[in-house]
């Protein structure tokens, strides 16, 4: 009952597409991610609140937002470097001159997205927000862990900037990895609310949820305490002000998401987000 | 075993009367509300912490709190234009020369309430703090839902002044009644801690639980993330310099309020609020 | 099988113990906080996360920190003036010049524990940050309640000096005893973020979980809304520079931490502790 | 983005129907069902499980089984005497000569479904599931409530027979309604595991998940304990010997349903019940 | 607000008291059953259901059932060898010629309410359902604990045969316990539905919620599975045919009650047993 | 801090070993049961009960049950064809003459267990209860998966018999592998409440929590409603009459036990199986 390829056909150009990306096999700990795109489309439309973004914007209205289902993915879509079946489908929408905002599924996703949003941005620049900086060389004999995607994409130069907000857990090995690529990490123990981040576009957005503390974002899989609030979040969003290109929500897992409190903000920041590429 | 009437006649000029408003029948996505003053009360009455507000007023001590139960309503409570039973039974307490602290209920039992409230004081300022403006002129085909009382509140002319502090969705149709009715709104995004409120007197706190981040109150029945702390909640209340004659307390929806922290939440601002009052 | 007695032979002069105080029959509304110790080293060794504190230091590979397992407590070990069983096991590990951070149990083992460092530290200051100040000169009957333990120490003289941070519910009683003892309190309604506390060396902090927002901490016996952010204790804590010798993470209640979010916290905190003692 | 009209053009003679029907605004305590349909399909299809019925026919390779998506509902579908949008919708359905199975909403759907199947089969028997009898002459003042809809039915003579398993709950008027319609009640104190049902067909299952204990089915609005295991229900299903040519399974409620073991056993009477009709 | 005293005053000879004992203690595991009473009250009068028993008697229009409120207890309530307060306050329920039923509290309240009734009833004989024969000479320093009750009970005489169901762990002290006072005990590893209890009168019933499996009841402090269904428990009640005097109803604990299912099976079971008492 | 090899030395021969095989990497849908092993060993040990099994035996005071800690796994573990790790280390169990109680962890680890058993039972019956029957042979790309172990285990030939109970979803594929390698199935549609097993011994007992009902057991990670009561499976195990040499305790997924109730019955099984093989 996938209905992805035929939606496709209505994507033009200029739209802001939005895709869920049900995968989870790379996570370390907890399985769920896969079930979030179904979850936060329910939330959507499930007729709690409008669909208004907070500088007015009706998305519920705004015919260039189109969602075009759930990328068709089975066994075999992961190989031990990449899942190039994700970058094919994600490149086909930047083809049609798209932007792209993709919902997760665990933080592997986005290497092999960003493997396509690198072939038609040479010059990109990713936002990170994320409690964990995910630049292992390897994870539990893994090279696509969901603790790795920002190695890959460093390592492949698919960015020509990497900046992270919310990191709070550096060991030496990713602190050695940040400097070996050039990432400028924001550490939660420095950050002060409203702080500029110089960005230069195009701009990527990676959003784990679990940037946030848990006490605003409790249903993913790894609670990491001290970290950024809603707002502080939703901030950092309508503050941007390069063209943003393409985005992902990743990490979201309902299985510890009780009352559906998590799907909520992710909802709500996916509006914020999907308001300002359009 | 509704003892209201009864605990009426115990009322006297100068007391505040706590009254709950068991109804949410308003309510477009989920009930449970009207199970909100039950069980405020048994937190309250819990032994788990004693009834002092922050300025050390020890409520449990005071004689001029008076807990007059539930309002006894039952089906035909509501009408197309109103809850006239509800204004009645407000009125009769204000008519006591007391001040009148409600616990809902959901949001739409502010309207009949307010009514009695602007027989008594012609210039009255309302606080209203929400995610939402509650400003719909019908929801669902309904001009008493818990998305309008605002709106009839305002139409009336029931209020001198509407200050609404959280906002955080506001669509085309609320903008123009907010507009229209000269409403002052200070939305999330604007809001700073601290701000000063201009407020005449006497002033009515109408207070929606999800005006409050869900990650402080997650048991409402509508999710908006990005809200205020409880702290920042408690301040406001603590900064009014005028004539606290009326309040209530909406929207807990205990169904969603797993480990009861939403209902210590409104048990501590009910505190707060009455302290004030008094 | 437990091995405290073996562990401890392992404990050399300079090293950190982390000690389990499974004790919680002091408490006056919901028991729980015995099961903490247990729970916590599960979350800290599940794999979930790394074991770096902020600053970089791996406690993974740390030889100084030694976890001596659980206080061997059962039937017997309160009496009504304390718990000198506990008091004598701190003491041991005291005797080995190592530091000690304990888990609780409830608020109540607070008092055994710091007759252990009073007579190693005379000159101790104690930083306690909590909801409530815990001063009853007794509780329900009892004056070894987890209500009272700040009492039992201030009376006895085992503190030169006690700072409380994240109060926000002192009656009469209460008030009438910190000004007896000379208590240093800092009310929620006046604390800044960032603020600077005096203390002098060398430092006890007792840290009970519900000095939280239960917004960061749900997982407490009392919920006590309007409280501090864990982001706001863990700058306390990295900003202490005086010797910390000891400390305890109490009134952590697994039996309310329903997705173990607040356990969480209460291994984010101890990593930061064990950081500041090394 | 509902494909209902769109998916109902490939329905053919001989398949079966699956549909939601989102509606629970006429629920007298809680609200929440009406978020059921897509919460069981999401189960359906999470992998959890394959879709085989017991007696091993493989649902997920059933070209006869075409699930249409959810009826298009909105403000103005209920009115005082029933819902003529979705009685008009179901017989669409029904005019392509197919069996219909769907997914509630509230109780009170079924009456309008079955207007549409007594006009197709004129001689139809009803089996009833369900702790409550929902025979209310009418309930807090609507006629259409889900507490109705079998009186609603019987009155107007839809149903040649009804027989209702699993009631537990009965007062006088509930009494005096079913013996003034003849309806056939098995209380639960009389009931026996596999005790025969003397049904005549064409046969239309009414499911109300609370007719099971809420040990098996705790998502629900109305806990009644003391009811049926979901075992029995699957004999009562399995055991049926005449065609069963429509169902519904409604009551669902998500908001209760914390570890989504009630959507799986909806998910589970879905494949049995569907395998029987096919 | 306790009103106990004033409703005392209403209680007449036939009638029957519904009574609330909010002490747990006594409990040596988990606190949270001196919640109970409240919460079962507001189940009953949520609108949830209505309040019949399952013989059609509706408890809703019985003017002989009377709820008299919570016993209003405090510190001090318990001594070494019993609560006389508790004691007295049944003793004078009892000397009105009411019957008591009463609900818990944890099981240490059975022990003084068994005392009032003994004095009343010299033949009594008590039906006891629970995972747990309770029969512990002291646990863990009490005589009093919530594990002592029956052994209270049956070294003072106070009760002519004592039946235990349902029991499912029994260790040798127990064992001796059992044999020593000549109890009853029919193990779950025996038990079948529908065995006969040989029971004289005037009859005494304790139900312990926890006699019931934890997927029936989840909602008590010990889960000890393999227990009884509701269903089974009801029967039990239903088949007393001699004069049952008393009962308690036990052992709830709303702390783990998350979604209100066991506080439910309390209601419907407290409406079986004054259904019967009546 | 894992003691394995320690402990290791203390087994001798006639002992029952206890030890966690705590990995769940081969799951399908979610992840959980890694944490399993030390949840149970928790609820043991927390002095909610005692740790009598129902025939008496006090496995608290029996010197010939150790707990020889958790098998140390880390990644390499699993191999395409196997864990040769875990079935050396559940060898070197065996060759000490002991049985072998093993609690997962997936049923993935079933398979490199049985071979350890095989090598030392040549003519090894296995009851292997569980909701599914486990015989892919193959499941999304892993010859290893929870979804395979039977499979495994039969082409290799290391049990003479296989019997099931319990199995609710067979589909065509899993059918055959049944019928070609001569499993013994009792479906759920036939299975009857003391029913009488022909088991050859040695017998080793593969123990899936889902296949309890949901009811019993909501802490799994696949809900398949319509399985057996906690009860049901008591008496498959107390009715067994054959040397139990060893068995496993599988799939328990703390991720969803909210109040712990499924772990209460993983240990309840725990006591019964241990007083079986001792």
């Amino acid at each position: 009952m996938n209905n992805f390829q035929t939606n496709l056909t209505q994507l033009k150009s200029g739209m802001v597409a939005l895709v869920g990306v049900p995968s989870d096999e790379n996570s370390s700990f907890l399985r769920g991610p896969a079930q979030a795109p179904g979850q936060i489309r329910r939330v959507l439309h499930s007729g709690s609140d409008n669909l208004c973004a907070e500088n007015g914007h009706d998305l519920g209205r705004e015919p260039r937002l189109l969602d075009v289902g759930d990328l068709p993915l089975g066994p075999g879509t992961w190989q031990a470097d990449g899942a190039p079946i994700i970058t094919q489908h994600i490149a086909n929408l930047l083809d049609r001159e798209a932007r792209v905002l993709s919902l997760g599924g665990d933080h592997a996703v986005t290497f092999p997205i960003v493997q396509a949003f690198a072939a038609k941005y040479p010059d990109l620049t990713i936002l990170h927000i994320d409690a964990h900086s995910d630049l292992y060389e390897e994870f539990e004999g893994s090279r696509v862990s969901h603790a790795c995607p920002f190695a890959r994409i460093m390592e492949a130069g698919l960015a020509k900037q990497l900046v992270q907000v919310g990191i709070r857990t550096l060991n030496a090995h990713q602190k050695a990895q940040a400097e070996k690529f050039g990432v400028e990490i924001i550490h939660m123990t420095d950050w002060q609310p409203g702080m500029a981040l110089n960005l230069a576009g195009p701009l990527y957005l990676s959003l784990d949820l679990d940037g946030l503390d848990p006490a605003f974002a409790p249903g993913v899989s790894h609670h990491e305490p001290g970290g950024l609030t809603t707002r502080e979040v939703i901030d950092l969003i309508q503050a941007i002000d390069v063209p943003l290109v393409g985005a992902d929500i990743v990490e979201l897992n309902p299985v510890r998401d009780l009352v559906g409190m998590t799907t909520a903000v992710a909802a709500k920041l996916l509006k914020e987000i999907a308001a300002k590429m359009l």
